[in-house]
């Protein structure tokens, strides 16, 4: 018979199980911290019609489509979570209960070019929170808050919450008279990090032709430094007589001090006025996460506020304010830098390795310790004891229990600990209280 | 501006959070039984290229295909989680720790045509057990006891998984010199309960044209009844002199043996020697599992042992044993009748309400209930307290915390239990250990 050869399409992560074990162990940890906030689970189709994922698409992303017709129907598998939401909460306004708190994790699809650390597969988890018509800036604090527990939840130490408020940038833009160029304007700011200052100011003068007055202004505000508190004196001490700056600094001091309240320590956030994000969907507060020690890999989580969620399907007006992270590629830069931190590389807590033919007593063991929640694994295989203590070797099962003629005599068990390489003997019930603790 | 329909595609689940919250319990407990018994996580991806995932598919399924080219590649979403199994072993064959257990949970694609109850896009469970070149007979064994936790752990009571074995079938059909026609005598056997008796004698006899000797033998054999014990020892008497067939009863008997020692009770459990399943795949057990008060709905669980999992990609010799639940119809079903039990129908353990403007207490209370594992919401917006008590009446939160002047004075919190309608004051640390019990 022909063989066809047994191959994974490049650009999607497939994990061996002890790796898998890792990745499953990170996902849950996100999903407990978004519950613990209190966002409610959803879960939509990973195809949509084209018409009502493109609704708003356009440019960049049409290019990395997945997109195929069935029959008459014209298909797209979803490139993100939040076109989805939109159409979820355009759907079902009438039975959301709001400000719908809302999580999602799941995989998109874009045909990027595969390189290593892209994936054309990807889970992102996202939460998001939407308002029926307002909603209280409050949440805007909350969502560093779910960021930070999140991330501790992960065993992640130094890394730091960015955040800012669009709203400053635009006022200052409309104050410093080059509210028209804003976009090419914020587009160079997100680049200082890269490019440095002057450059930055050549292109101010050189390609958007703005006036010295304009520049000063604007270079005055990037240089903002200091702490926290710092900053926010500095942006009031300015001087820029604008509504719309008055009021993004206003929502960002209200932001920092509910951070604060949400017990988020000052070292994990800061006000970073050069982060733009998303030039034309967030509308306030935005945020990106950095790993302090490796800057290069860019944020692991964004997000931010906007107006209007859902104006392609609905005349409601639906604020929100969300983030998302992208797990897959977090997982890969983490296991690359080896900062995975897990309690558990194992499923099971324990193999059963039996010296007798006959497995009754191995069986009833297990019974038991399943019975007390505690993941049992009997290893059936006929096989040497030096081949079955490899195997939980390789799987990394910290415990073994081996049941031979003096175990089904004595009723005592003999508990190997994998890690120490010792071994003890004890009843059932005390080896039910050392696997719980 | 034109607004584009929000709208689902047919035949795809879409679940209200409340229901999403039921949902994704019933696949945690799903998981949680599957890694009770040591199973090990996969996570393969749901496009796969065609000439990989169709190496061995035809007839039927090619029509339900979810197919397409992506630039030079032709890509095809899973639909079901067996052949990326066999993709996935052979790829990794040299990295993997056999016997390899494996579950996956995910969704698979077939574009069947819609109607109530059937999905296009839907949750597949999975479990298997992969040998290298060899398998023992207990893992047959095992699954039925991973079925029954898992059903027991969904809150289902009245439940009966039925257990055959295919060399049992076949060894009949040799004995009975009616080897060559087995395939269609097996697919008349499996509508015996939905054509009855004579209609399938008779078809033997004039469609098959059986000899009477034959019919009598293949007849005795069908209306084998009693307790699982009478069977086999009804099997045992039968006199059927050929070695398939007593291999078959030898393997059923050893199954049925360990069956007990896993502690699955006798009524949750018989041989049934109707049942067939897949004409081509199964190579000796097999099981269905049925609600018994509900059998029209068919198996809910199936599965079997193969000898051969991948061999359209290897030569290698991976016999194997599982059981796959097709969670979206279970939900579905057990929705629709009103079986669906859950511990808990909300996310968030408590929401907190604020009946003054500074919010810094609720927060504080939030903090210290989240770092307790508690999941803890808080109502941000300015409503009327009738409307933030509608809100987790909606959600279904089952105690709401209210705090006001007097509670921030007293420090005690006033704790509305929203089922009984009860309240009380106590201290944040009564409360934790309230809400923790």
């Amino acid at each position: 018979m022909n063989k066809v050869q047994p191959k994974t399409l490049s650009g999607f992560m497939e994990l061996l199980p002890n790796e898998q074990v890792l990745f499953n162990q990170m996902q849950d940890k996100i999903r407990a911290s978004y519950e613990k906030f209190g966002f409610l689970p959803i879960d939509t189709p990973v195809i949509e019609a084209s018409e009502v994922l493109l609704a708003k698409a356009g440019g960049e992303t049409e290019k990395q489509l997945y997109n195929f017709t069935k029959g008459d129907s014209n298909l797209t598998l979803r490139f993100d979570l939040t076109v989805p939401l939109a159409k979820y909460v355009a759907e079902y306004y009438n039975e959301i209960t709001f400000p719908f708190r809302r999580y999602q994790i799941g995989k998109v699809y874009r045909g990027e070019r595969a390189q290593r650390g892209r994936f054309r597969e990807f889970y992102q988890c996202d939460i998001d929170i939407i308002g029926d018509g307002k909603l209280n800036i409050i949440n805007d604090a909350e969502i560093p808050a779910v960021m930070y527990e999140t991330f501790k939840s992960l065993g992640l130490e130094n890394f730091s919450i960015h955040i800012n408020n669009r709203k400053i940038l635009n006022g200052l833009f409309e104050a410093a008279d080059v509210k028209e160029k804003s976009v090419d304007i914020m587009r160079t700011i997100d680049k200082i990090e890269k490019i440095g200052k002057e450059t930055v100011i050549a292109i101010f003068k050189d390609d958007y032709k703005m006036t010295e007055n304009s520049i000063n202004k604007i270079v005055e505000f990037i240089e903002i430094s200091g702490t926290t508190d710092e900053k926010i004196e500095k942006l009031q001490s300015l001087n820029i007589d604008n509504e719309l700056y008055l009021k993004g600094v206003e929502e960002l001091k209200e932001v920092v001090k509910h951070i604060r309240l949400f017990n988020v320590p000052e070292d994990a956030f800061e006000i970073d006025l050069s982060i733009a994000r998303g030039l034309d969907y967030y509308t306030g507060t935005v945020y990106e996460t950095f790993l302090n020690d490796y800057k290069s890999i860019g944020s692991i989580c964004s997000g931010g506020r906007y107006n209007d969620l859902a104006g392609y399907y609905t005349d409601k007006e639906l604020p929100g304010v969300g983030m998302s992270i992208g797990l897959t590629r977090l997982f890969f830069i983490l296991n690359d830098i080896g900062l995975i931190k897990t309690d558990k590389k194992s499923i099971s807590d324990v193999l059963i390795i039996s010296m007798v033919e006959d497995l009754s007593k191995s069986i009833e063991v297990a019974n038991q310790l399943r019975a007390s929640n505690i993941n049992t694994e009997i290893y059936f295989d006929d096989k040497k004891i030096k081949a079955k203590f490899k195997y939980a070797d390789k799987l990394k099962i910290p415990y073994v229990i081996v049941i031979g003629e003096d175990e089904i005599k004595s009723g005592l068990l003999t508990i190997k600990d994998m890690n120490e390489g010792t071994q003890e003997q004890m009843s059932i019930e005390k080896v039910i209280e050392k696997l719980n603790k």
